[in-house]
């Protein structure tokens, strides 16, 4: 596939080329940086010497890239994302569009505009939800995939058994989230500069982060109704990594082994889901550099609750590894292509 | 004060140490150890060069130890010390027992039995749990304070107010607690080894640790009737810090203000409890080394639950720290001698 | 004494401010930021809560400040210190000055005018090198103290005795330093990016690093000649710590006993000096939070070489924590009074 | 080919089966631990599910394992590697012994015996130092490779243009080396324990850790004559990474290019060796997970010496990652083959 990058110099990006330097049927067509174009990739990011020798271009080359590409990537900002995604599709009709930001990841765009408060300018586009296990078959009909969040990743991936089979109360749902600092990107602020950071812990955007309708939607329509859920986030002293340990009331009458097979049921034949069973703790270092979501869970019967917990890593799985993924979806070959490794441990 | 430390070479033990080393009012009398009697406290732990001279030496000195201290703090794993404690008692009838483990923090010793799998042999000691903003005026009159789990003082300073108060649905109440590493002492294993934990964040003993009932009794005694809560704990790859999110369920027409005013109430003239207000996130480095307890709550109005958030040092409030302020209750010198100092930012 | 902050919003300010919390004679009077005047400073450092409800000022109240002032350390950038410096002691003859930046330090003005791009402006300063523990004679009679950088006080502490007694071959020093990431400061770059820096190591300013001709010079005084060395210095994933491992030539027939000697008869009564001795390996972290530097060396007789290791805290011993012990010394008090308190371990 | 490790438990062997899971030629027959036979690899090490479904074996099948193996990496103690080796290769006459110790490193085996403390009971095996960018042709020959150790990789490719073209005074030799803890092995001790090394950095085995004696042999071979070097490793708070920097003395007369051309004469065509160039500093993260080492090398004019650094990931290029690479020597394919995939960063 010819492949453009559009925003290619945030972790996101740099992890985009990092996978597909070895994905086998993989062609770089365009990277670009609207502030350092020019550049050659690999004086911003020294590790992509003896991959990439290409220099960034910029959006004015949009006409062009958009002709010249299978399947553009999008890591832009909010709101910028809908209009490259409008105007490339709009220059070649055939073309697969995969924005990692939240532009396409929303079908109630009321939802989008009221939360990341900008008017959404691209709603007629054929977008699908880029989470890979449930929206399979609609991916590989779409024009474009809103890929998931990095958190939403992995909390919906951790309750999606629970709620799809109406084994929780809805109304009882808690998500407490811990990710590693490169979820916050490379951007210079006070919150991840490293002295900082290093040896704390600590909750932010506590109610409002903004991956909280973004769950919500998607959980709400595996359940068929309406869902309003708790969502914290906690930023953790790591590079990557996201660990989603996620709380619900089990319905009265619900046994252990009906929760044991909801997971087997949705997730036993998916190769990067790996269920650790009833009782597993996952760990985010099992999964670093890699594609895989490692999911536990635990019946708590004194509370009649169970915790489930789903670790990822966050620029993979919850990002740039997903994205590939539905790449490879979209074109119609193995899912695994190119993203078939193992975590790097430890 | 004359003041022994029984079982001085775990971190807690050394933590006392530090501190005592700037307390004006200590006198150390004896260090034990039985694994290490005769070696000196600063060939074990460098970093108290200049502060101790003595040597360990082992519990066969209990009798000489009991009699020749006010106050014996211990550090010895949960069923030993409360032969220490039985024994020292009996030995000096003035003596004073800070046990920084778990067999005097239980009104009920069933429930102790049963989660410690150990028979209580010390039922009628004059005990008193010891989270001093809780229990100060009981701690003053004791003879023996159970001084509190790392874990447990933060999550119980983060809900007293809203249990005291009935403020929260008690059936609703689920604790998230992330705790860097040094809570798992200094004995080896491969949950602690360096390359394991670093870069790595999990959960463990999901529904099943040993701080829940602990967690549990004392926020039910402020409620007045029994609590069930659900308690998961993290492990984070930091080396101090505890950070406890408390979720609950606001009662119907319970209003942020009322919320904000049982904070104050309780805690507006605590020293050591450093209110963030509504809307603050403690970070766990802002502690770092002192012992101070940051507090910060949300009303999340879409779900209708309040968030808790509390951040520690472990190893001071959360263990040494706190069992020196009731130390200083004991004796009836002001709380924050030896105590109060800045924690070491960054 | 009546002591004011000039630049107080860095993490040498803070350090300064955290220490000077808990100093029996320490009364703050101002406390300036050009970029946040008016702020309280436990909003920028919540960390000092309880301990000042102070808001900042600015330069522009310099003549009120050095008039109500009997010491003001300067936390600025090179270059601006002097000023203040030069302005401070012409309003008020008595003042103490302590500067923690370079403008003091050096003897030689040719010499900081080359490494530092900017004229010298207050060359006739009554100024002292203030590494204590060499110069503590002339520190109480000077005026103004240029307290030394971080690295060079690891470095010149390790060398000290062995240029001192002439035991190596003077153009055979080598030191290679390992510094956290709290000694680039509070600024946001790149090169302090939380996701940057974890889990790597690296060099930079090979041989072009500024504290460089600051040992020079001062070991060059102990010698009675002119040195040259290597100076590498590199960044580590932690946030506080220094340490310097240093090489040289023993001279021929120097013994591994007259090495001993030399360190013992320098440093054997220093409080703050921790002598590991031969063999030794310091770790930054049995120094953390404190003032002590720890010291080990060893006889490699394959090479010939001594290989001199010092551990300190950069901003307590290499920054906030010296200046204060020279405080002390200026004000002829106990020189550890406010510093006598032991690492934070673990 | 044919593929058995032997001792395949520590982080080595983990490393092996890491990158052998995507390596297009490999088939895994036999796994060996001899304390924890019949466990299945994955059960020990969850990051690799998905990859194997192998249980250990032990060495009372080494006759099995020999005969049926094309190669064999051995992951054992020193002292131990060279009998599986001895048997192996008696047992099966073709196949080739990788081993990841330190048995096979040495040309002089009275050098081994002297740092190792113990009999050299191989001497006559067709035995070839490992360290591929210089000996490449020779280990196409060879029957048995003994794989570099982490330090010495990265602190020989370092040097090596420098010595080999006899550019640097061969008694001045210094090399300040730094590693992740993951180079101190999965085995518990204190000196790994997370609480004990987070935050911290010091220096051990000054003088004496015996990758110094294997440092100075293939130096040697390489210059024509013996040399003598310091060596100073240290530990520093990361799980994966080494960084040589490696200080000598140049010649009278040798230019800065002189030395430029020695690098790139040396490995302008090299795969694995990514030169950064005369003033470029490498940082271990881009390497991380890698079989690079990223090379830069300084000019001191001020002390006419030059310092070389060198980067590697020591569980890649520094031992597992080598050893493969080794390995398509020996068999004459592709000497990138499952090792072509660029690093995690960050």
């Amino acid at each position: 596939m010819k492949i453009s990058i559009v925003g290619a110099t945030g972790y996101t990006g740099a992890e985009l080329l990092r996978i597909l330097a070895s994905h086998p049927a993989a062609e770089i067509q365009y990277i670009t940086s609207e502030s350092q174009p020019g550049t050659a990739i690999a004086d911003i990011y020294p590790h992509l010497t003896r991959f990439y020798t290409q220099k960034l271009t910029n959006l004015a080359s949009l006409e062009k890239i958009a002709a010249d590409s299978d399947v553009i990537f999008i890591g832009l900002p909010h709101g910028h994302a809908m209009e490259v995604g409008r105007k490339a599709t709009a220059i070649n009709a055939n073309i697969k569009i995969i924005d990692l930001g939240a532009d396409y990841r929303f079908k109630n765009h009321d939802t989008y505009e009221q939360w990341y408060k900008v008017p959404h300018t691209h709603r007629n586009a054929n977008a699908v939800y880029g989470l890979t296990e449930l929206n399979r078959s609609q991916i590989r009909e779409a024009a474009i995939v809103g890929n998931p969040g990095c958190y939403t990743t992995a909390s919906i991936l951790a309750l999606a058994p629970l709620v799809k089979n109406k084994l929780v109360d809805l109304t009882t749902i808690i998500v407490d989230a811990k990710s590693g600092v490169s979820g916050a990107g490379r951007g210079l602020n006070l919150g991840s500069h490293f002295t900082e950071v290093f040896e704390s812990v600590k909750a932010y955007n506590v109610g409002g982060h903004r991956h909280t309708p973004e769950i919500e939607e998607v959980l709400g329509r595996l359940a068929g109704e309406d869902i309003i859920l708790s969502f914290t986030p906690h930023l953790i002293p790591m590079a990557r990594g996201i660990l989603s340990t996620c709380y619900a009331n089990l319905k009265a009458g619900v046994t252990a082994e009906q929760v044991d097979a909801a997971y087997v049921s949705l997730y036993g034949k998916e190769y990067f889901i790996r269920l650790l069973g009833r009782g597993g703790c996952p760990a985010t270092k099992n999964t670093r550099g890699s594609n895989f979501c490692d999911l536990g869970w635990h019946i708590d019967k004194r509370t009649g609750r169970v915790v489930a917990i789903a670790a990822i890593d966050n620029l993979v799985k919850g990002a740039a590894g997903q994205a590939i993924q539905n790449m490879n979806v979209l074109f119609n070959i193995d899912e695994r292509t190119g993203l078939d490794y193992a975590p790097v441990y430890p």
